[in-house]
């Protein structure tokens, strides 16, 4: 399993990923899944992958060679020639759509599960900021406004916090947090979702250069506020009034043990 | 869609279920979930129900006129016979195992989705109160104290609350408050999850009697600690600190707006 989180905010992108892979529970690894297609002056874009880490890889491999040899006739074939963000969108959905043909056709026929998704940010010149899931066969969607994340892999159980939580207008630092709530969450659910956390963060001020940083299971910083949110949940759901109607049969029992009042 | 949840604890058995049922977004209704196998002094079983509706009522429907009918020859055949809340799930397990074979095996010829699982909770004579879960082809198994709770249907959006804040010793008032957060963050994220939610709470004392609601979406209480409760998470998860390394580009231009200082 995997847990990849994207949100696109008014301040600029964050990119976020476990690194646990696993074919059982009994064969399991670390390999990094956030992954740079273009990094230079004009051209950022940045992958996150999800699924048979097999078909991932060569999609990821693919998109990079042909960035290797930009020019080759073919118009626009490399991410390197790429003028807008939904022509990155496109090349990536391509190259799904061919590993899907060659490889995902392989592990079809053995019955072997061969989906895979990705999350797609970045910026092309002086273009805004996009985001896109690309889903498995090769279609892809944009991130807008009104949801500013998108999620792959096993995203159900660190959606709560995001959708009471995250808003567009979010800064940077505290979107990182709530991202790393969401992540806490799924790690403590399901176990094929692990640290180490890699994130990335693109400022949409393009003279702000980029942060990435790589969160291991002993983070100072991540165990402070995820073992102070396990505690603030806890006495918060406390802290809420009491149904009226649910009888409460401790309070009887202490009623009784302290006798008769007179 | 579905979501039910059990929770087995110190003080007492609870019960809730959603009422939505669907088949595709553009055909939805409503249907209790909760249903009463037997309800007599000496005798209380409930349960909760998910999955395919024509195959979960025909289960309930079976051991209920099984209930009618006690004493036909075949011994322990009914629920009003047991003499275990181990016995009364091996009941519900073969009823799910015959309807598998019958109206299940129908719907598989169609490709149609034929699952069903059930919770089932409650007391035989004197004895403790149990909770089962049991899974489509009749297997079932038992609710200890280290995870005081069971799930069917739409089981992970309302987990992380559960890990987090029920314990064994909680008292039923609170967890009843629990089970409705849980519900809110399921009923946000899945339309297929939705209001009226049914609730029995069985105390652990004999003494003291069940007590059961249904909560509509304009329930007071439901809808005054969900709202605080979205607040309580968004506040709590901005009051946490914030990691050092991620670029602010929110404070830098406040900072840059404020113009130089001397």
């Amino acid at each position: 399993m995997t847990y990849c989180l994207g949100m696109l905010l008014e301040d600029g992108l964050i990119l976020m990923t476990d690194t646990r892979t696993n074919a059982g529970v009994d064969n399991f690894s670390t390999f990094r899944k956030l992954h740079i297609l273009a990094d230079g002056p004009g051209l950022q874009v940045y992958a996150a992958t999800a699924g048979s880490l097999s078909v991932s890889q060569s999609v990821i491999s693919e998109l990079r060679e042909d960035h290797l040899e930009p020019g080759d006739g073919a118009a626009n074939r490399s991410i390197a020639e790429a003028q807008t963000m939904f022509q990155v969108a496109q090349l990536v959905g391509e190259a799904v759509e061919r590993t899907r043909e060659t490889i995902g056709a392989a592990l079809a026929r053995e019955h072997i599960d061969h989906r895979v998704e990705l999350l797609v940010g970045g910026r092309v010149g002086d273009g805004p900021l996009k985001l896109f899931l690309i889903y498995s066969i090769g279609n892809f969607i944009e991130c807008t406004r009104d949801v500013p994340f998108m999620q792959i892999g096993e995203t159900k159980y660190g959606r709560p916090i995001l959708d009471r939580a995250l808003r567009h207008a979010t800064p940077l630092p505290e979107a990182v947090k709530i991202g790393f709530l969401s992540f806490d969450g799924t790690m403590r659910s399901n176990l094929g979702v692990a640290h180490a956390i890699d994130v990335l963060v693109l400022p949409a001020d393009p003279a702000v250069p980029a942060a990435a940083r790589r969160i291991h299971a002993d983070d100072a910083y991540f165990c402070s506020i995820t073992d102070r949110w396990a505690d603030v949940l806890y006495e918060s759901a406390i802290g809420l009034p009491d149904p009226d109607w649910v009888p409460d049969i401790r309070s009887a029992r202490l009623r009784s043990a302290s006798g008769p009042a007179g």
